[in-house]
């Protein structure tokens, strides 16, 4: 892949949006880190453990949905069954069952209304309605770029 | 932090916005590494060090600069000195230099076009300059907010 290099115009756009990933990202992290304990990684694991699967997924079927690597998540799920926030069990060979546990489901209702709370704060209450429908104009044309 | 769920349209615009930082980030990422076998990281490390520091910054310059915790570039940086792409010296007590090697600077050389063609391909060329005006705005909001 060649190219020139990046015109002033072009580099403030990049750093634009790379800081703007950054500082939404981190401000929720740290509201939901200071609030309840979770981190970023530990609510999304336990939050799609309870909307997609009722409580439990394929280790697998939860690594596609966070579209993660496999051994990312299994690091993650062991330092979260470390806390007793998830189990993990072989149903047959290969195939990891990751269930959460009561205290998994109790952090997870408390971090619910914190994440609510700090995604409005961060993301959507500083954008006007107009703001918000180009940004999701914006979010599709970059995923079709997606090849 | 309190809060009511977020509305289906709240969620709309959120899930697009982590979906937008990941399939850009992560493309780019993708392409440097299959380029130049350089990551993100090593890339924003060596790209510093240069532009910054003419090749060689303290390392407590370098976190402040990548708004980095001390530790996470201290392995980071371990990393990068195994693979011979930096070196680090105490300059006096407690101060350590980072500074880029002959092979570093090679890499980061090679890489720039890649990067700059990167940008391009996954956050530039999908986006209209009305879009990208958009986005800057959208971003000085979001910055705003910073508290």
């Amino acid at each position: 892949m060649q190219g020139k290099m990046l015109s002033k115009g072009d580099l403030d756009v990049w750093h634009a949006f790379k800081q703007m990933g950054q500082t939404v990202m981190s401000g929720i992290e740290r509201d939901l880190t200071e609030a309840t304990g979770l981190t970023g990684s530990d609510f999304g694991v336990l939050s799609r453990l309870v909307d997609l699967g009722n409580g439990e997924l394929r280790q697998q079927a939860l690594a596609d949905s966070m579209e993660w690597h496999k051994s990312r998540l299994s690091h993650q799920l062991t330092r979260m069954q470390g806390r007793d926030l998830v189990t993990r069990s072989e149903a047959e060979p290969r195939v990891i069952i990751v269930s959460i546990t009561a205290l998994g489901r109790e952090r997870l209702q408390l971090a619910r209304p914190v994440h609510a709370a700090s995604v409005r704060r961060w993301l959507l209450d500083p954008l006007s309605s107009q703001d918000k429908t180009t940004l999701l104009n914006i979010a599709a044309a970059l995923g079709d770029s997606e090849k």
